[in-house]
Parts: structure tokens; sequence; C-alpha cells
């Protein structure tokens, strides 16, 4: 679920970059024989990912913080580096609480009762995958419906499939399709182009490998930390990397890139490689100006909002009740859409992460500190059924928007419109600028991985363009790592082939013409909902 | 259609500003007796107005040029410095060029001759100024259906209006209504929220003010350019403004706000008035970080795209041809999709100028100057009927998306979502930082006139905190300009009362149950045009 920053990579003779993907560039170029500095706004190295330590949790990762398998760049970084992962407990149930109930279960999807509900939810991530199918990871723009899918909203297309939606208790499918798009991006359906968002499905592998634990994005934790990778990167690097060195300035009019930062410092390099997410490029003022689609792409992918809040407890009292600590909750008023059991690998430290999401981190932005734990404890609590979520021992929490240097979390968002509008001009070099970003990547894009590949991949564009290597070179496939294999996942005959509802209507003779005019009439019904004056 | 930017404005002892808000909020803040200094990034004033000036032209505005009734502060300006204005010419007859032939006409609209689409196309206008009335200029984010509206792609709205869509020759009006967007607010219908388009239309008054060249929003233009509204306003303020320095840091954590400029100059303030689009903000490296709502609002409000396009003949043909130089002209291919005659207002200079909005923009940026010119002469040759118009003897133009101190033109969009979650913090004060720039403007936001608006509201606020003014007296109305009065635009009986598609059915006794399997049938074979695997 997550990915890391990279603010700006610079590369002497080449030159620079930041953070996650601006250090895995910086530690390749050096690796390389090329002279680097690294420059990062904040005070710290690690961008979207943040470890802090203290004697209350040991150690707490307030940013980025999931890996898994078919992760394999950053694993083998860790690895490199000693540093082991563990797994997110999910050895007892996870609990779906809907409609004020909780429903223990197992797996990745909660199970659907309903057999009309079913019939929907099954098809939903289906149509899903199998719209991942036509399009291509590297060049979304290119898919053979991208057009139609970008103009439409993530809330449009999940419309278009669910045909029974807003039907009484089937507004469930709806409901839970919302709670999917504000976990993975942290944003709302309504807000995110269809076919960016089933692109970075897609390129996390498909709708079970992102949201699952066990065998998905969310499987394992680092022992002590994810900023520990950035943090041995950056002693790797030594006094190439300054910190609190904001860049403010690119001047390309030269022979030499000159680079200014807040600290009033200058540094000259043959290349850059700018390694902020996309919308931070607007913190430097660029001489000669961007070319138009660079100049206007920026200001057109925001980044998402998310506050990931972290409750202690005594002990982890919701194991004793056969709960794992996964909980994923739909409720307008609950603070909190999911949780996980953050509790150390050896039992220690007791504790509960949860994410509040897009519309909620928005609203609850402004209560606070005090406020927001006392929230998530009452739904915790009501959860799990106990009032013993009411005591927490210590709570720590990080909220992403208010950050200068990301300006959200975990990642860039395309609004409808704007990905086959301006996709195309998202890591294509402008003169001695180069872009790297988690953003920019291929493959798990939006979290650590995604960085690792994108900050590797700039660094090899500028050997490239130095003489170094081949162009065939630059893009590189990883070997997978062997202790953390992908299984692929088990879909029943039932899964693979139930009909939708509206396949099913068909398959039960109602003729054709009946069928889809109850399917039109539940349209027109969902129209109706729209209230127009006088239309 | 127009604006002026405003980048920063600053006051010393109060401080900062800039451009058309910038230099009207010093101005007024001159007056007052307050010490006041313009930061200008740009090596001029003006902003998003530029009046160029050379012997092939005369002069041109490459920005912002139209103004028109009930834009008086604009005009109160202007008549303090003696700039006259002239009426754009519409004497002969408009052109709407659709399905590859030229229709003459007269009015604000294009005549629709098939009675369907007529319904549709009057049923539209009329339903969009009806929701317009239900929303508050100055707080459309509380308008009764605001987070339904805001949720919908203003493309989502116009399909759920139109409900006779697509069924061949009735596409016509969705068509007409793509263009009125595009005109409008330089950005396509599905990138743009319904709630704030209808709040934006609604704050210029409506689907006719907005639309119309003759008593509407392009009724005039200023003699000799509206770049000398600015100049006469930075002459007045002498060497308090300042060009060619951007503001790159703002830090506000003493007693008093510290402002740096890419040129290394320090200026020290009691209070800022940031006078640049929203999305500039960015450009600024903020100490204390802004908060959240802030932080994030910023990177989610991007500018339109648009090329204006001058081309000059040796004689205005089309007039002699019957034809005023206003053309509307649908068709994918064609470049320009709105003209209208810029000769001079003695009949020198024989001039038609074209926009190149939105998608067109993005894709015609890639082109050299002289290949749009050469697009653009083919199709007004062929709208006009004439081949004289492939024989301009001048060309100008200005691709905005260039600029990156302004990051487009005319004015930010708010794509769906956006304005109902972050609309609230769009001109609240953060410390001693005030906010102006036409976007935050509550009448003509987008235009000059909302800059001036904006400007002069934002120095109240300044003036307000210094207790030289009640804050009852910061937001003032704008007695009418006497020599451009605002007429109210006529309707017929037929147009105010006339039922829509949907309505029409019904009242010819078609049962309510067909009527609506009629057009649930339409939105399914809408939904059917969505090309979705094994949905």
């Amino acid at each position: 679920m997550h990915y890391v920053i990279a603010l700006y990579v610079s590369l002497l003779d080449p030159l620079f970059l930041l953070s996650f993907a601006g250090l895995s560039a910086a530690k390749l170029l050096k690796a390389n024989g090329l002279n680097t500095v690294v420059l990062e706004a904040r005070d710290r190295v690690g961008g979207r990912t943040f470890t802090v330590r203290n004697k209350e949790t040991k150690w707490v990762d307030l940013g980025g913080a999931y890996v898994g398998p078919t992760q394999n760049r950053i694993f083998r970084l860790a690895e490199e580096y000693g540093i082991k992962t563990y797994k997110v407990n999910e050895q007892e149930s996870l609990v779906h609480y809907v409609n004020g109930k909780s429903y223990p279960f197992k797996g990745s999807f909660p199970p659907m009762w309903n057999p009309f509900v079913l019939l929907d939810f099954n098809n939903l991530w289906r149509t899903m995958d199998d719209m991942g199918k036509e399009i291509p990871r590297e060049a979304p723009w290119k898919a053979p419906h991208a057009e139609e899918w970008d103009k439409m909203s993530m809330r449009e297309i999940v419309d278009s499939i669910l045909l029974f939606l807003l039907k009484g208790e089937l507004r469930t499918v709806r409901q839970f399709a919302t709670l999917f798009v504000n976990v993975n991006v942290t944003s709302e359906p309504h807000e995110v182009s269809a076919l960016w968002f089933l692109w970075y499905v897609k390129q996390c592998g498909g709708t079970m490998r992102i949201f699952s634990t066990t065998n998905g994005g969310q499987e394992r934790k680092f022992v002590g930390g994810s900023g520990q990778i950035s943090e041995c990167m950056a002693r790797e690097l030594g006094d190439r990397v300054k910190l609190q060195s904001p860049v403010y300035r690119i001047d390309q009019s030269g022979n030499m890139v000159v680079v200014e930062t807040v600290d009033k410092q200058t540094y000259t390099a043959k290349y850059v490689i700018v390694a902020t997410p996309p919308g931070l490029n607007l913190k430097m003022h660029f001489n000669p100006e961007l070319p138009p689609l660079r100049n206007q792409l920026i200001h057109r992918v925001p980044m998402g909002s998310v506050i990931k809040c972290m409750v202690y407890y005594k002990e982890n009292f919701w194991r004793k009740k056969g709960y794992c600590g996964s909980m994923v909750i739909e409720e307008e008023g609950a603070p909190i859409s999911l949780t996980l059991d953050d509790t150390k690998p050896d039992g220690a430290v007791p504790a509960i992460m949860g994410f509040i999401l897009a519309r909620k981190c928005r609203k609850l932005s402004e209560l606070t500190k005090e406020e927001r734990l006392k929230r998530i404890c009452d739904i915790y609590s009501r959860v799990l059924g106990t009032e013993e979520a009411l005591h927490p021992v210590h709570y720590e929490e990080k909220n992403w928007c208010e950050e200068e240097y990301s300006g959200g979390c975990y990642t860039a968002y395309f609004p409808p419109g704007i990905l086959t509008q301006y996709g195309k001009v998202l890591r294509e070099p402008v003169g001695r600028l180069y872009f790297a970003g988690t953003e920019t990547a291929t493959e798990w894009s939006g979290y650590m991985e995604g960085a690792v590949q994108a900050g590797e991949r700039a660094a090899r564009e500028v050997m490239c363009v130095l003489g170094k290597i081949h162009q065939s070179q630059i893009w590189q496939t990883e070997p997978q790592c062997l202790e953390v294999p992908a299984l692929p996942f088990v879909t029943t005959f039932w899964e693979r082939n139930m009909p939708s509802v509206g396949g099913l209507l068909k398959f039960m003779g109602v003729s054709s013409f009946l069928s889809a005019a109850t399917a039109a009439g539940m349209l027109a019904y969902k129209k109706g909902l729209l209230p127009l004056p006088r239309s």
C-alpha cells in the first residue's frame, strides 16, 4: 500500500536527486564510479517512509511500511543491508464491520452472503482485472479504450459494472468498491480516472495482489522499520547527501546545470535526476521554462490524503478474541477504514495500525490529535466488541497532508482526462533533467518498490547518455526474491465462471429485451436520484 | 472570457502581491496611506493580460482582453486612467460550422433546426441556469446538492440532462455543450466538476451573459489593449513594483514576514497578499508549512489550456461576405473552436482572433507556429467559404501552457470532488498571509473583473486587521458603469416554458412507465457504448 518519496537527487558530473528513488539512483551511480550529490529538502532521508524510534514504540513506521511478494527490488536492497522482514499477523480471523455488525472472515476479501450481491461483487473484481489486462503497464495511454476509460471516474465505471446498484441492500458492493479505492490510492472513486486506477491495480499485480495481506502488498514489514533502507543508503553515500537542502532553482541555460537550494548553496552538474513526486517539481523555478505539457502536468497530479494512526495497548487483546487485528470498516462515521496488527514480531508492543483516508482525512484533519484518538478507540471497541480498545497506552500518528515536501500520501493520482493527455511526458527527459520518483515506475508505482525501480532506471538513463551502457540496458527486470516467493491466487471455478447479475438474468431465459429494460430501469432510477430542477 | 493574473503583492507594513489583483490591491492600500511593495515574477506587469505593440499589429492583446456589462470594477479602473472601450464587431452574421457546413445566424447561440434537438438544447441552458440559482456565489460548497454535483463531471451532468443523447443527429447538443465548456473554461467537460462549472457560469451572470458578445462577457475590448491598466497602476506605484522578482520563500516564523526572491533580494513586511493563481503558491517554500487543507488544495486546481491566435489579413473580407468574424466551429479536426473579429475600432489592421482550446491545445502544442497558422487559415477558409483566408499578412500567437508563472489560462478549474472538500480554504488567511487572484473572486472569477474584486477585497482584509476599516466594509458592491449598462436577456415564452424532450413525452400522454422506459433505454444504449470486457 506504500511508496517512498525521493525529492531531488543530483549527480555532480552527473548530478542531483532526493530520497528513496533519489538515493537508489545515487547508489547505483556511485557503484558505477560516478560522482553524485543528493539534495534532500527535509532534515532526514526517507521521504514518504519515516521510521520513528522512542521508548513507547521501540520503532514505528509512520509512512510507507508494507512489502510483499513480487516487490523484488526492495527486497534486494534490504537484503544487501541485512534488514529482515517479518509477516504481518493474519493468523486469526479478520473482521468485516458493516451496517453496525462485525463479521469475522478469512481470506483477502470479506464474503458476501446475499447471492445477488455475491454475483455483482465477484463480477466487479473479475471485470477490473480483465480491463487491466488491456492496459500496457509502461504506457496506459495506449490501451485500446484509453480515451473512453480516462473520461470516466472510477465512480462512473463501478456504476456501469454494477447494474443492480442502489437497490436496497445491493448498494453493498458499491460501498465496498469505494473502500477499495480509498484504501489503495487514498482518494475517492469520483476523484480518480478509471483508466488510471485500473492501470494502478494492474501494475501491482491485480485486485487480489494489491489488497491482500498474505501473498499480497501488505504481507510483510521490515524488522526495525522501513526507514533503515534509506538510512543505510545515505550512510553509504556519506557526505554526498545534503539534508535541509530544498531546491528552488534549476538553471540549464548554460553548459552545466546550476541548482540552487533554499539554504543558499549552489551546485553545478552535468545532469540532474529530479526524484520528487511530479507535483513537487513546482517548488523549483526553471530556466528555461519547462515545455508546455510538463509545465501543465505538474499542476494536475495531486497526492492522496491519509493520516496513519498507531494505537498502542497493554496487550493484544484482539488475538485472544480470535481476531488477527485486520479490520475492514464500512461506516461513514468511523474515522478508520482499514486496520492491520502492528505488534512487533516477537509479540512485544501490541498495537493496531489504522488509516484515515481521503474524505475522512480532510474532515478529521481539523480535530485535535486527542479527539482523533478517542474516535479511533471508539470504533475499534465497537468492531472488536470489547471496551479494552478504549484504553490505549500510547498513540502515534502522521498526517501526510501537512507535509510540504510530500503534498500527501501514498502517491499521486490522475483525475479524469489527465493520463491520456499528459501521461506520455511523465518520465520524458527535459534537456539534462531526468525524472525518477515512484510515480514514474511501471511495477508497484506508488510503493517503495516503484521508487527503487524508478531511481535505478533514471540512473541508467544518465549512464546511457554518458555512453557507459547501451540503451537496451536501461530497463531491467528483477529476479524473484527467494525468501518471498509470489504464489498464484487460487480462484474457484465459480469465481471464474459465475455470471454477473446481468448475465444471470439472460441465462435464466428472461428475454433480452426485458433484461435490458430491467437493467435500464435501474440506471434510470439511479439517474433519478440526481435532483435536477425542472429537468 | 478572461481574467488577469496577479502574482504576489506585498505591502511593506503591510506587504506583497502580484500583477492585476496584486496591483489593484497595492493601489488601494497606497491610496489608504499604506506602504507596499509589489513583487512580480516576470519582466513585465499584467500577468494573464499581455499587450504587445509592433508595427504589424499596432497593439494586440495576447492574453485577457474582453470585457462586458456587469464587469463594473474593471470599467471603473479603466475610466480612472482614461482608457476607452470599443465594441467587438458583431454587425454582420455570426457563423456556426457543423458537419462540414456553415450556417449564418444572429444572437448568442446558434439556432437548432431539428425540433427534438431544439427542445433538449433549450432545456440544457434553462437547467444549467436553474441549477446555478441554487449555488451561493460566495460559498458554492454550501449549495443544497453540492456533494452530489461535485462528484459528477460536467460530462456526466450534461448526459443526465440530455436524455436523448447520442441518438443519431441528436448528439448535436452534447457536442455543443462540450464546445461551451471548452470555450468558457479552456478545459474538457470530463475534467471539471459539475458543481464548479455551474458555479462558474452563475457567478458570471448565467449561460447567456458568459457566452454572448453583445450584452455579454465579450462585448468590448480596451482601445490600446488591456495591458494598459496594469501598466498605469504600475506607473502609479512607481518603484514599489519590482519586476523579475519571483518569490521562492515566505517565512512567517518571526514577528514579521520575510520574503525572498530568486534574484536574491529579501523583503520584510507585516502582511503579505499572495495574488498568484492558487497552484502557483507551490513556487514558494513556506515556513511554517501551510495547513494541511491549503497544502493539498494548491496541488488540485490546475489552470486550463489555451493558445490565443491572431491572424492578420490585408482587408476584412469576411465583412463583405456578410460575416462579422465570429465563428463557432464544431469539427474535431479543426484547431480553433471560437473566433471573434479583432480588427481595430477604426477599421484598421483587419484580424481574426481564435482560440485553440483544451484537448486541441495539448495536441497542437507540439506543432510549429507555421503549421498551426496553416491549419487555422485552412479552417477559416472552409468556414467563411473563401480562399482569401489562406493568405494572412501576419500572425501572432501565445501558448499560455508554457508560462511557468501562469501554468495555463484563462483560469484554474476544479476537478470533481475538490470544491466541496477544499473550497472553503481558498481565501482563508494563513497567519499574516492573505489571498487574492481572480480565482478567489465571487463575481466574474476567472476574468480581469474578478482579479480587481479579489485584489481590493484582500487589501481591505489587511486594512481591517490594521484597524483602519470595519469588518463589514471588506466586501463591497460596485455601482453600475453608466456607459456599459447591463440589459436583461430577453427569453421568449417558448424558451421559458417549452418542455424538455422527457417532459414533452409525458405531455403527449405517453404513459409515464413507457416514457421512463424509453429514456432508460437510451441510457442503457449509452452505457452499452462503453466497451467492458465480459461485463
